[in-house]
Parts: C-alpha cells; structure tokens; sequence
C-alpha cells in the first residue's frame, strides 16, 4: 500500500537524439508496474525543441512566446499567459531560459504523449518491463501562488482516474470524482527532483495496478474551450 | 533521497470532537522530519463544521454553498465557482456531501492553518516527534479536467518553497521559482488515500528537512485579489 518516491540519479547532460529511455534504465533497476516521470526540459532536449535567443534582448525571448501561442490570454510585465498548441494554458507557452546553456531556449515537445510513449517503448524494450510514463513541466496556477509539477504528456498510466458511480466509504454511490493522477504523480515526482539538484527523473513504485493503461494528456486532461468558464 | 508515502490504515469513522493527532498517532510510527496529511472531511468532521441540508431539496445545499461564498465568480449548471472567506476559489465553496450522513453536509475548517497547528500539536505531544501538517482538500483546476488534492491548512512545513535566487544544474542564478511543495505534498498523498478507500490521512517519509518550518497556506499559497488575472 505504500508509494516510493526514487530519483534517478547521476543523468547526464542531454543532448538531441539521446535515447532518454536508454538513460533510465542504465541507472535504475525497474520493475513491472513503476511509473517513470521525465521533466520536459530534458525531453525538450533529447528531441531538439530548442531555439536561439538573444541573451541580451528580452524581446528575443517574448518573440518566441509568442511564436509558441495560439492565443494570448493576459499580459502582466514579463509574464504572458498563452494558449499553446496543445491546449495547455500556462505561462510564456512553455518556452523556458532555465537550465539552458545561454543563448538558448527550450521549447514544449510538439506532441508529449508521443513523447511519453516513446520513452515507454524504450524503456520496455530494455528493461524488459510495463511501465508507465509521465512527461512533466511546471506550471503555475490560476488561484495559488507558487508553482506545481503536472503532466503534460502520458503512456501506459491513466491520466484521469474516474470515480464516478464509485462507492464511498459510507456505502453510498459518490457523485463525480475524476482525479487527475497524472497529475499528481507529477507533483509527487517533483518532490524528490527539486529545481536546482539535477535530477530529471523518478520513479513511483507502488501504484495502483488498475491505472496502468493507455492514456492521453491531450484527450483527458486539456480542458476543452466550450467547457471552459474563465478564460 | 527515497519519499515514502504511507497510509494510515484503521481511523475510525470521525465525529466532532474527535482528536485527529492521537487517532492517527494510535495508528502510525511517526518518526521526526514526517509530514502527515490529513484530508479536510474528517478535520470539518472533528471540529463539528457539519450542517444539515434537505436531501430531496438541492436548493439546500445550495443555500449553503451561496452563504459560505464571499464572492460568486462563475455558476453553470448545479456548478458555482465562489471564493471563500479563507480566499480559495473553488467549486461550491468547499461545501460537500460525499462521504457524510444523509442529511449533512461539511463546511470547510474555519481557519485551516489553525486545524494544521492544532493536529501537529496533538501529534507532538503523543509520539515526541517533530513531525509537519498539511490539511488537503480536492480542488479542480481553472484549465484542466479531473480534480487533485491541494493544501489547505500547514504547520511545521513549508506551504511555499523559495528557490529564487537559487542555482540551477548548470550553475546559473534561476529566476522565480516558488515551489508550492504543500500541494505538492497533498497530491502526493491523495495517492495512496483514494476516494473510496476510507484512508483519511497519510505520511509523507524523507522529506527535504530544510522545509520544516513555519508557514500558512493562508498567507503564502492564497494569490491576492490584487494579482490575480482571471477572476
């Protein structure tokens, strides 16, 4: 019944075309059932969603934010809340300076559950075992300061987990209960990763067995337009 | 560098009065640098934050959504967005009928920091550890679709993370980063409670020891009206 929490340590710098799978499991004894999360900024990297910016002119870097967007949301100082591509709502669309060698930025991947999935199938293929994967990124919220780890991609691992027409603790049927938890797995993750140890990987072992299964970010977390009551 | 997130098995079903520190103490080897979390049902519970509503009536309930509202910022069908007089917005002002008697329903804690302090107090004096509290509740989220557990109450622990300043993997100064690890830590333990599962309360083992500390959800994770961009 208990969860761990393991970081994978002792990654190296990523570079594009590094098999992130690979990486993993050369440093991690997996086990059927484990989740893996990954942060985007080093699946970013493996992928080459990076692109040059002007260290010394901050429009450089609003240039590409924009770029990145589909629409534009709220403008505060530097901070521009987008729409991206994906249907994320998040700050700058995700284009990000930290942890990059200066001069570059790094971009959302195009598609992170093909992301998540592509690391799955590296990861099975060398370990020889059903994981589940999560992408991550940081993401701000609407009505809490501070930042919090989510998902922004999925393979093998429910990203919605939904209780509805479940029985609560008293008997009774619940009313909704869809839990996100993917994105808790994220946070969780985040946890034993941390911004500045270089750690951008973990694994969560112990999961419920039932939420291994396919899954999309894109399809069952982005909340569509039409339902949408503040944007 | 392993978090272990461990539930506690066995609480019996919570009445007011009840004191959540030695129930769970009864039930758990605490040890110091523990953070438990506790979910906001059965501290609304333990504090007699009950009311009676008319089953067959949703006027009733709603009635006491719209009373326990400061401010109602969205309604669509049974659905209103409010904020509460603690500054959260959330769906119907944290007023829930899962999980109760027919007939009842809970209100939030009054002052959920207070609830934190209060459960770590008791917590302290039973098992002589320094442990941290976070109190969580289920909220959804502006953009996304599903529900996960956030803070609502801390003590001992740190709600928000200040990496600012701080140096990333590659050795650079990192702009803002604050880390809301409260909602990261009631996320990370909505894991191993589930819905249905009748685990109120959970421990989060091998936390970083610098975040025990002081803190407030009240004062550190409520975004101010002032900043705020969407509501």
């Amino acid at each position: 019944m208990t969860i761990s929490l393991i970081p994978v340590q002792g990654m190296p710098e990523i570079h594009p075309g590094d098999d992130l799978g690979r990486l993993i499991a050369e440093r991690t004894e997996l086990r059927d059932g484990d989740v893996v999360v990954v942060t985007q900024k080093v699946v970013s990297k493996a992928e080459g969603r990076l692109i040059q910016v002007d260290p010394d002119d901050p429009l450089s870097h609003k240039a590409v934010v924009e770029q990145e967007a589909v629409r534009i949301l709220r403008r505060r100082g530097d901070l521009i809340m987008t729409e991206t591509s994906h249907g994320f709502v998040c700050a700058n669309s995700g284009v990000d300076l930290s942890n990059m060698e200066r001069g570059w930025a790094a971009l959302l991947p195009l598609d992170p559950d093909r992301s998540a999935r592509r690391i799955r199938d590296s990861l099975r293929a060398r370990a020889a075992v059903a994981v589940g994967v999560v992408v991550s990124d940081t993401f701000g919220r609407t009505w809490r300061v501070g930042v919090t780890d989510v998902a922004i991609g999925t393979a093998g691992v429910a990203a919605v987990v939904d209780l509805r027409g479940g029985v609560d603790g008293l008997g009774r049927v619940l009313e909704v209960t869809q839990v996100c938890v993917a994105d808790e797995l994220a946070s969780a993750a985040e946890l034993v990763m941390g911004k500045s140890a270089g750690v951008p990987a973990a694994v969560v072992r112990g999961v419920d067995p039932a939420w291994l299964r396919e899954s999309s970010v894109r399809t069952e977390v982005v909340r569509p337009y039409r339902e949408d009551l503040f944007r």
